[in-house]
Order: C-alpha cells, then sequence, then structure tokens
C-alpha cells in the first residue's frame, strides 16, 4: 500500500493505475477511520481495480468554536486498517499541500438549495468547505466513483447536487450507516464521550427506529412525529438537542405528510457535553 | 470535424481521440468566432492531437441588463471558421443541455480577491458566471490545455486562481490580443458599432499604445498615466469611460509606481453608445 503526501506522487500513482486500464474509486475520509469507513474501503475495492482513501481533517469546514484542533487523528491505525482492507494508496497530506497559497482560499465551491438547513443552519460555512475540498480532491485523484457514507446525509445531498451542476464525471455511491452493536451511529467524535454520555446517546438511533412506527400511528403526519422524536431525546438529562427534522429527500424540503413513493429523511443533531453527534434515517417505503 | 450538441457524445468523441493516445485543447468561446478566436483554434492545433471548440452563449455570465438576448450568433459561419482552422470537434450545446436543472443553477464557483475590480466591479455575478460555466465545460471536456485570449485579461487572471485553488489538472495558455489593421482589439460585439462609433473606437488601442511612453516620461507613476489615458479617451465625443486601471498582474492589485520585473496590467472599459469595448496592455518590461 502507498503512503503519499504529495499530490504530484499521488497523480502519478493513479495515472499508472489508470494505464493498467484499472477503474479508480476513492474514499475520501479525516482519518480516525472505523468500521463505517471500512465499509466503504471494501465496496470500493470490490468495483474497482484500484482504491484510493485520503485522510484529511479540511480546516475550511470547520467554524472557528468547532473541533478542528482536537479532532482525533491516529494516522497509524489508519493505515493498518486501510492495508487490511485492501486500499491500494491512502494520500495523507498536510494543509499546506491542499491550502499552498492565500488562505481561506480564493475559490469556493457553493451549494445553494441544500446547504441552509440541518446542519448547515448550525456550522455556516461547513458545506462551502465540504464541497471545496471535494472538489479539490476530486481533481487530484480523477476517480470513476467516489464512496460517502450515509450517516452524513445532508453532505451526499451537497456533494450530488456539487457533480451533477458541475458536470462532474464521477459516480457518487452512498453506502448505509454502520451502527455499534447497540445502535449508536460510527463516528470518529464518538471517542469524545464519556461513559453516561455514551450510554445516553442511544436514545438517537433508539427515537429513530421507533419513528418508524410513529410515522404509521401518525398516518405519516411530520409535525407530529417530529415531536414525539424530539420527546424522546429529551428524556436524556444530558442531550442538548441541535435539530430534529423530518424532510423530503434529497432536496431536503420540508413536507407536511409522508406519502409513500416519497423519501423521507429524518435526521437529528444533538449535543452531549462538548460533543455534537448527527445520525439520520431514510424512509423509502413504509 | 464533429458538430455536437450533447455533453454524452462530446464525451465520447474525446475518449476516443484519448484512446489514440493524443492530447486534448480546448477553445471556449461564446461563438461569432473572429481572427481572435481562430489564433487560439491554430495554436490549439499546434500543441495538440485533438482539438475542441465549444461556442455557448452562456446566460449565467450577463447581467439582466446586458446583451445576452442581442449577442452575435452565426453558427453556420463559426463552423466554417472552426474547420478552416482545424479544429476537430465544435461543441454547441443549447442552454437547457448546460442548465438542465433548476435555473440559475445551485452550485457556483465563486473566486474572489481577482474578480471584484475593473469589470467584477460594473458587471456583479459576471466572473461568477465565468468561473462556474468553464469549470463546467473543463469537467465536460477534460482537455490537457485551454486556450483563451489576454483580451480577457481579468478573466485569464480569474481562471488561473481558479484552476490553481482547485487543483484542476489542466494548463491554461494565455495568448496574445489579435487587433484589426488599425489596432482595434478584435471582439464579437464590434460588430454593434456604428461607422462614427467604429472609427472613435480606435482611441482605446491608440491611447494604450502611447501608454508605455507615457509610463517612461512619468518615471512609472501610475496616477499621471491613468489621468493622460483617461484624457485622451475623453477626446472621442462618443466615449462613455466605464473604467481606465493601471494594476498589478495577474492579482489586479493597485500599485502606485511601476517598477521594472513586475508586471503592469493597463485595463479599460468604454462604452460607445450601447456598446462597452474592453481592450488591454500588459508592460512586462520597459
Amino acid at each position: 500500500m502507498h503512503k503519499i503526501t504529495t499530490i504530484r506522487e499521488l497523480r502519478s500513482v493513479v495515472a499508472e493505475a489508470r494505464g493498467e486500464g484499472k477503474l479508480v474509486g476513492f474514499v475520501p475520509t479525516m482519518g480516525y477511520l472505523h468500521e463505517g469507513h471500512a465499509s466503504l474501503m471494501r465496496r470500493s475495492r470490490e468495483e474497482n481495480g484500484f482504491t484510493v482513501l485520503s485522510i484529511f481533517v479540511n480546516p475550511l469546514q470547520f467554524g472557528p468554536n468547532e473541533d478542528f484542533e482536537r479532532y482525533p487523528r491516529d494516522p497509524e491505525r489508519d493505515f493498518a486498517l486501510a492495508e487490511a482492507n485492501g486500499v491500494d494508496a491512502v494520500f495523507i497530506p498536510d494543509v499546506s499541500e491542499m491550502y499552498p497559497g492565500t488562505y481561506p482560499i480564493r475559490t469556493l465551491v457553493k451549494v445553494a438549495g441544500v446547504t441552509e438547513s440541518l446542519c448547515g443552519a448550525s456550522r455556516p460555512g461547513h458545506f462551502d468547505g465540504v464541497s471545496t475540498v471535494v472538489a479539490k480532491l476530486f481533481h487530484i485523484v480523477k476517480p470513476d466513483r467516489a464512496y460517502f457514507g450515509m450517516k452524513d446525509a445532508q453532505q451526499v445531498a451537497v456533494l450530488e447536487q456539487m457533480v451533477q451542476d458541475l458536470n462532474m464525471d464521477i459516480e457518487l455511491v452512498p453506502c448505509p450507516i454502520v451502527r455499534e452493536e447497540d445502535g449508536l451511529a460510527m463516528s470518529s467524535r464518538n471517542v469524545y464521550l464519556s461513559p453516561e454520555e455514551r450510554k445516553q446517546a442511544l436514545v438517537l438511533s433508539q427515537s429513530l427506529r421507533q419513528a418508524e412506527e410513529w410515522l404509521r400511528e401518525e398516518g405519516g403526519q411530520v409535525e407530529a412525529v417530529k415531536a414525539k422524536i424530539t420527546e424522546a431525546i429529551q428524556q436524556a438529562p444530558l442531550a442538548d438537542i441541535d435539530y430534529v427534522e423530518l424532510v423530503d429527500y434529497p432536496s431536503l424540503k420540508p413536507i407536511v405528510r409522508y406519502e409513500p413513493g416519497n423519501r423521507l429523511l429524518a435526521a437529528l443533531a444533538v449535543r452531549f457535553g462538548k460533543t455534537r453527534l448527527i445520525d439520520n434515517r431514510l424512509f423509502e417505503s413504509l
């Protein structure tokens, strides 16, 4: 497995693989990899002859009071997990390799329409940082397919919009959320949780699981289900709700009533102490 | 020569050329081609095995009171000129092919720092439209090199910034301004000029030519030279000055005094009746 820090070397390694007729799969990450990332690597390996994983904690997508500095990092463990899951090249650039000129960067890729609600409302500028760094990585790696976890459902919606609007010749492959045995969605940020927070955080996945039943009970009335999810989360004394939203997917537009044939995204963000967790569930048929 | 209206067909024709090991050169235009465009086509043909010319009057880069509707169009003449200059494929998509979804498009590529002054000041949103459509075209054509005329010097500076910031793997090739025999910079918009306006428009190229002498006379003092250019243009009764600027190139930052070794761009925009003309001259050594 190649471990690569420069754009120049990565381009050359990918060009070589392509010269051998291989399709290129790409898994962009911020590192501190877990089983969710591993599922993306395996999917890419199944579908492509060459898989690139990037590890880059992108400062552009963090707000001034967010956790950029303390975001967990463990490259050696990441390399081992990548290798074990069949990754061919890990790209792990410094900030100065990705942003060599003026910082913040002068060029932004800005997606409108799907970035204003949910996480976009509480993290202004976050999705500009995401779409810009992913556009850069796409231009560097030039993959045929790129793999993203549905835990970040809004991110997937934003990137789908970007790829479509800018005619990027790349297939985005959204992959299912991977959960701990007790249901907590895997996240690099779970490591921040105290034992008590970790226990109470189960309320997220539990309320989302119950939402299916509530949707049936309430005849698809979104506000009523939202109230029930909110109430369930508030049972956890340490939970501080950022948002609970039920919206159309992938437009993320508000809907009043869930109808079969629609796709409904139930998404939430909740703080436990300093840790902000997100989780969601996509309802495609009931 | 291929005449292509769909993205799908263009991708396939370019992929075939690339499969034959050819480098791909790209000349993006708004059509109504003249000898300036022809010089770009010939340069691309010299340097690449396959040349794509696009003809697309991009609504996104026109303001609400600008000349999008009346912008001159003559595809048949354009095809003949492209063929005569060795173009392999002309891409001439409809607006609905380039903007199939919500319009205005939801994703913008926005370049800061070089877009606020000069033409950016009098045409708000113009360069967002340019950078966005060029990013789209780059993703569609995937050229090795792209050719742009230096008449649009600010456009070249903006696109250089975009390519660098977003790690696009494309070489931009800026090409010299092509002029009519009497000095007027070639432009599709010259066709709008009445005979009297056409005559008076010569003041643009003439004052820029004299600027070299004035720079020497004034010891490189930018304000003094700017005043002389302005005064010269005001001698033409039909000339209505939008701006006259002398700035560093390619940063487009203001400078007080031209020093040898710097690059100084003298740029101007002047209206004659309803027609807005631009011209410039780049001083790299005196």
